[in-house]
């Protein structure tokens, strides 16, 4: 016997560890689990060379082991079963057997020579945040990461230790969202750029409870309960993102956020060509929204009630850009700071919440006549 | 004024009718809504030409009209309007103008002209029956239908009215499902073949409530309501499913069905090449489910109580196949009556419903060794 172990616990193990196992690879061994044995342990590893997550449990276990095996078929088996016990055991022939009550199955393996190593992390750095705080800056912030790969760092969020607080930033060009936890303070500042693909799957890993999170210049490290995530950072410096934000921008434009997004939605119906076009026409108590499909011959326009400090202006948006951007604020009204048609816009929540400082930064699109 | 209409009634009326639009087509024209307003009454009208679905409403109107409106744009816009009144109206320039409360918006419109006439259904012969029984009809046969177009006809579901009942059939040569509803009583046999698309959609416009189908040689007409579906039936005659039916299937299995399906299941994750196939091996009183994958060295085999009154038999199934069988049938029980390892098998319910009479085939496969 190699170890015995109920197959709602492996399946929930194995769970924790699937989503490193890439998809498709040309390297065929990261599609195998790494499956060790130890003195009563049972340890499973995925990666997919930029991530990696590796996850224990006790077991009853009479032999030590270290192969690799197919991690999809292993995972589709265990949670193919109902609550039973499994016993593993190793057969000559390069099989492991998994026997329960009712059947017996058989999956090859491998040496677990080629799999490559679970990364170091030298702890020079420990930040011990909230589950729920992080998985929170993740979902403001991802949507404005970069998809483009022109510079590296951007295809990334910043998390940043600061004196101010713990700041998270993403940015596209076209807009920008920076978050500031103020219940932070570090002695120095610094910089890590956490992939995107990280950043989907740290919400599948982390509780709501409290984290440990270690850095290096290389690598992040989360540990929760018996998984560790271990993460490969961008190691390229970010972009000055402060030097784009204006300073200039006193016109103000006070509106309630769901009147403006419902209209945005069904302008997103019209803007399908020209990057998705936008037009408002802002005026001291009125902002006219209109997009059109000119090879339809199809348009839109509506008129929301809003505040506006400012000289009337005909501005342009990216409609999917603006949508996005108020979906991602949750207060009542939103405040627009506005320069000229061809300057960014800063939105801001009208009211920031309690040890916070949340802002974003728009860049209109130039207005075809 | 062309017309005043309630945004959600009318998204209520244009989502019945959007299910016959098809998704990609080279004839533009039926891309779009038949959009009629005639004495008080809009009526809507998409087609594929294989399917016709036209609904109508009473309305607060002034003119008459006869258009044709891209249906994917109009039903996007309606259905992201808030509850609000909705005033069409014709502009000049070939263009609907719809005025809300808050927007205005423009769809460009087009003569009707091209427009595929509405089927008339001669009103031969006349169906009554209870939605919920047509709906359960389609979802026990439609899986059976024939994806392969070498036999016209079995890429629908026989529909036959005879002295014995209403009967339904559905085969792909190697899954028969015949039902039979003993409750209805004809005067003659007569047979009618709904292609697969239509079995897609008559779930969608039917409610549970007791509903007309119209029958003629080349349509079906079901009236719901305010809606009436049009299907073009293939006219093609139905194989003669009775002649492959076997009469001498001696051998009778009684399982578990859940236990079956269970290990089916998890044979599912090995039968990945040679035809999905599983190998059973039946004697009195237990059955050995297995199956392998060859080029990954990986097998599953399961031991399952049973009662068998045959000859110990080995024989082969299409895993996916078997799966499907037993996902369709309910009953705690099943009975499988067995010839020999290449003839047809019958699949039974333990016990029969009321007024019913549900049968399954399915052909075994020739075991590799």
């Amino acid at each position: 016997m190699l170890l015995n172990i109920n197959s709602k616990v492996l399946e929930k193990l194995l769970a924790k560890v699937i989503p490193a196992v890439p998809q498709r690879t040309p390297l065929t061994i990261i599609e195998n689990f790494l499956l060790e044995v130890t003195d009563g342990k049972l340890i499973v590893t995925a990666t997919d060379l930029h991530i990696t997550i590796t996850a224990y449990i006790n077991v009853d276990a009479d032999q030590n082991i270290k192969i690799v095996v197919p991690a999809k078929l292993l995972f589709d088996i265990v949670r193919s079963l109902e609550d039973t016990n499994i016993l593993f055991e190793v057969e000559d022939n390069k099989r492991l057997k998994l026997k329960t009550e009712k059947g017996v199955y058989h999956i090859g393996f491998e040496s677990s020579d080629g799999f490559p190593k679970i990364p170091e992390v030298s702890s020079k750095r420990l930040l011990n945040i909230e589950g729920t705080l992080l998985k929170k800056l993740i979902d403001l912030t991802s949507f404005a990461i970069s998809k483009e790969n022109m510079r590296p760092a951007m295809q990334g969020m910043l998390l940043e230790l600061s004196p101010d607080g713990l700041k998270v930033v993403a940015t596209d060009g076209h807009r920008l969202v920076k978050h500031l936890s103020k219940s932070f303070e570090f002695e120095e500042l610094e910089q890590y750029v956490i992939p995107e693909r990280a950043i989907s799957i740290i919400p599948k890993i982390v509780t709501d409870d409290k984290i440990s999170i270690y850095l290096d210049k290389s690598h992040l490290q989360i540990d929760v309960d018996n998984i560790s995530l271990f993460i490969r950072l961008i190691e390229q410096s970010y972009p000055d993102y402060n030097a784009v934000i204006p300073l200039t921008n006193e016109s103000l434009l006070k509106i309630k956020r769901s009147d403006l997004n419902s209209a945005v939605k069904r302008m997103l119906l019209f803007a399908t060509s020209n990057f998705h076009q936008s037009r408002m026409v802002i005026s001291t108590d009125k902002l006219e929204i209109s997009a059109e499909d000119i090879d339809k011959g199809s348009s839109g326009k509506e008129t929301i009630w809003c505040e506006f400090s400012g000289e009337p202006m005909n501005i342009g948006f990216n409609t999917a850009f603006l949508n996005e951007v108020l979906n991602h604020l949750d207060s009542e009204t939103v405040h627009f700071k506005l320069n000229s048609p061809t300057k960014a816009v800063i939105v801001l929540p009208e009211e920031q919440k309690e040890n916070e400082d949340l802002f974003m930064l728009l860049m209109p699109v130039r207005l075809n006549s």
